[in-house]
């Protein structure tokens, strides 16, 4: 069953929130460890739609915040299995704020994330291949080989010597 | 201004979660009050990409809780303008649980909420009409009138005699 | 032991909460979806207090917010069990803002909401009846089961065509 | 105005909760800090609604956490101005956790908290003097000298020589 | 095991936080409830750090919170084992505010809290002795029999004739 | 004033968090974007603590987690400003888990995130410089040009094209 090849749409999720006072930091715009926790939420949802398994976020690739987000915009989030990697998915997010008051919208962030799908024990297992539907999710799947060996380039830097 | 038809696509407002125990009452499933804040928000986020002004919650019809929700499984909230009322806006939210190993789907929720335009000083402002662009949403617009009546009156009686 | 009568007072239970920041929207009110969770909370506890079961939250009718409440202020919730019918109780709630600074309390929102006893499997069971103790209480009792056709009809007409 | 004696009544505010899994701690049981969170509220709500003004913490006396309050079980706390000292209100809350199956409930913390009334400034302001008005308030209020006497000890010892 | 000592450097534990909109309460400033919610957390991490056993929060001392904290400011928490007496251990908090623009520094609030080591059924087990190393630990050491006995008696005193 | 050096040491922040039930996912480990929060937070004060002014959230590079961190263990987080750039931050961050009974620490997770210093208009002003004063703090100073031009290449790549 895992080499069922599974469309990008099965996997694709939105998220839209509106930013509250609670969501903000102390001069009044989004933080962003709030951001990163939906981005976090929204990615693992995505993930499981994409393999039908528990999955556990295994990197996260670097953020840029763009713009600030204004408290009482909209913030939405469109997530989607962009590559998979015997037992984990590359998830994309795109991060749009949006003011509603005008109806402009700009992405502030993009980001990609990895995760493994895991049976009842934790232990990883395989996941069935995704299949890119138009020209940018195409674009997003051939690019995925080297985004997997620039990860795991700068794992191996990074924990040869970590405290 | 206020006067140009907007579509229901408009609207449209789509909200994933995944349930976390945060989440959850005493026996492990969602929360019915937590399941109501986030129909209050997507709601709002909806009413406003409707109209471009803030809102205020004007009342929420009844919510029937069809079947529980888990745990580990995703809930995705849609919401829409379904009819409009000079300064009012009626948004009709469908609520659908997933199991996202089995991927099974089913509807746990539907909600009307009324929210109603407010400009810089809370005073209500009239809104665009809404044109609804396919069957159930032409449903939904045509039958608007007597749920309206039926909020009136149940208005009406409630507060004729309250405390 | 479940035939036996349990007066409303049995159920009358009370929350006083304080709008803090967290629990506002964008404009500096209490937000709608806020006030839905303290809603059920509250009717959740009254619940169990009638039946000494575990409860799901079955329906809420619906709700309006008469006045917006603010930053600063207090809001008291006071629910008991209206009626019941044979494995659900009918739970009144009512809530009143209060400022203060000038001690001056109103009625900010009525609701109805109901719940259904269940056993360790989730499985309906019987409640105790109840004993309406004065006139307010048994008018609510009276009116009942006017309200618990409202409902059947609702729900039939709701979900005989849902998507 | 501040001359003005106001009965304890009026003060007397109740929460009450339902410990849920996000008020646990990792064994299951309520968390102490988030009992002490509910304390400060209804003691905050309690001390506005004798002196009509802006309130904030001065101290806490000692806290017992008698038993364990478990996931499930409802929590009522019940708080009162007990005794009043020019600017500042000496507040007395009881915490009682109630099994909801057997209806048992039990005392599980006590505790004094003193609030100072403050104007739009911040600057302290006098507060009306209390009248208790049963034995357990009367015991409450002729006892309050002793406290507030161990209070200033306390608060002279410990911050004579901190860092 | 239990008799081998541990030096107070091995429960020391620290907890920085920036006060964000969602701590405060409706003046701006941070509500002693969150505030208090912090010391207990830190707390149980150093009562845990020392005797390696799960721990139930026995009491707290009285707090005095002698100087409102800012929303923007940076709040740390220094918590250790100060004395130990069988079963429970005494953990000292020592909380200070910082302006992060100014770099000022100012201790807000010290507390004393009593943790009892438990073992899996919940049932008190004795802890290793703490040594103290330096003289501000060995003063708080010093004086520890002086509360220990203070805390017997205020709590024989107020349960005696609790409702 | 902008021109002074200041120490790492200036910087250094510390974070020690017990992880709750509502810090975990459905599956009982910390929730990944939980800890991207409090990573963004500690981040942020130490960036603070630097530059004495407010500062927003450019960027997070990648992060990998390398273990699941269950619930009930401490996690314990480290970060200061690891090299500086006209007007932008460079704070590393290493997180640790404990096992509480056992004492046993694992590094879970590193991460550089990237601050601007902003005045009061949201403007960026810049920062005095860092001095790294161990050997550890120099190998992270002395490599930051590196990462400095990974990043600008990266984010030149990634919205070049971006919808």
């Amino acid at each position: 069953m895992e080499a069922e090849v599974r469309p990008v749409s099965r996997s694709r999720s939105i998220m839209t929130e509106l930013v509250f006072p609670t969501d903000t930091n102390h001069h009044g715009t989004m933080f962003g460890g709030t951001l990163m926790k939906y981005i976090d939420k929204i990615s693992a949802i995505s993930a499981m739609r994409h393999c039908s398994k528990s999955v556990v976020t295994a990197s996260t690739d670097s953020l840029d915040f763009l713009t600030p987000i204004r408290m009482g915009e909209a913030v939405e989030l469109e997530a989607f299995v962009a590559s998979t990697h015997r037992t984990s998915m590359e998830v994309y997010v795109v991060v749009r704020a949006e003011n509603l008051f005008t109806g402009e919208r700009r992405v502030t962030c993009t980001a990609f994330s990895t995760f493994v799908a895991v049976d009842e024990n934790g232990k990883p297992i395989t996941v069935p291949p995704v299949l890119p539907e138009n020209a940018a999710e195409r674009k997003l799947y051939d690019s995925a080989p080297e985004r997997y060996e620039a990860r795991k380039k700068r794992r191996a830097e990074r924990y040869s010597s970590t405290d």
